[in-house]
């Protein structure tokens, strides 16, 4: 199984693949970290994204596709750039029929290093010996991005596989014609 | 100029297209609402809603594309969704070569009420006034959306056609080789 596991960012998006199965060992594909320049407008760094994450997938045609969860209590300052980023990569993804899995930090984390608060370092430290490199991916977003896909591929997908049966089952009906009672209302 | 206003949302996304020009009538050319159910995965919703921002883009030809600027204090449990709405409405645009410009809630409702701290029922009635409806549109994401395009063509589009200058400048060259001054930045 190829999992491309995506850090989103603006600033900088985190890309890696790895190759591998739950009980046998794992194996670097490739990792690279985009980056967009916060002199540009949003849309343009977006698009950049978009074109990045695009022909990564293009190349190196992963089996599913693995996006870090973002959460509205991380760092407000970068939650909404990080949340457009991983809306675009997951869209991408969708577009080619990829399953698509969202793990949280704090997942990561307990999959690669045994504790849902490893620091960075330590992530880095599990992924270099994970994947048998000779030092730790820099920077952190492409340590960051390996072990989301090292987490995908030892979690076994079940998610992912889950979400893309519904995907499938749902795909047929267009989104208007969904019952109303299958719209929730948020607000009153 | 044509002008769609974009109101992001994941549950909901308000889409107002108005034909106008500033000290000129205004007049509605349509109005919707894009429903994505929540029982779909995220990316599915956001491919829905990637399609029908297409969609509209490709039927109401607008001139420029205006999407609320989404603020990381707004609801938490929402504000996520909201965000990958508008990168993907965004990313939508941008790949046509549109000019996009973001307008807060605050800069919204002072453009048509006057007042910033203006209620939604007063948005909609001044929205109900300024495009002559026989009544005021519904739900409050469709009048946001129309709100966001008449803003749009009052402020003169100023900050779409820069950003489209610094954009189409810009385009040929890779994103890190921009100089830094070619755009101006909104926060300190």
């Amino acid at each position: 199984m190829r999992v491309l596991g995506i850090d989103p960012g603006l600033t900088r998006c985190g890309m890696g693949v790895v190759d591998g199965s739950v009980g046998r060992p794992l194996s670097l594909v490739d990792v690279n970290v985009l980056r967009t320049s916060s002199d540009l407008p949003v849309a343009q760094r977006l698009v950049t994204i978009e074109k990045g994450v695009e022909a990564w997938i293009e190349e190196h045609r992963p089996d599913a596709v693995a996006v870090e969860r973002v959460f509205a209590r991380s760092d407000v300052s970068t939650v909404m750039g990080t949340a457009q980023a991983s809306g675009i990569a997951m869209v991408v993804a969708a577009r080619r029929g990829l399953p698509i899995a969202l793990h949280t930090p704090s997942e990561v984390k307990a999959a690669v290093s045994g504790s849902g608060r490893a620091t960075k370092q330590q992530v880095g430290a599990m992924v270099t010996r994970i994947l048998r490199l000779d030092a730790p991916p820099k920077p952190a977003d492409a340590a960051d991005a390996l072990a989301l896909a090292i987490t995908h591929i030892w979690r076994g997908g079940a998610q992912a596989r889950l979400e893309q049966a519904v995907a499938r089952q749902t795909r047929a009906v267009p989104a208007r014609a969904v019952p109303a009672r299958a719209v929730p209302r948020r607000t009153p």
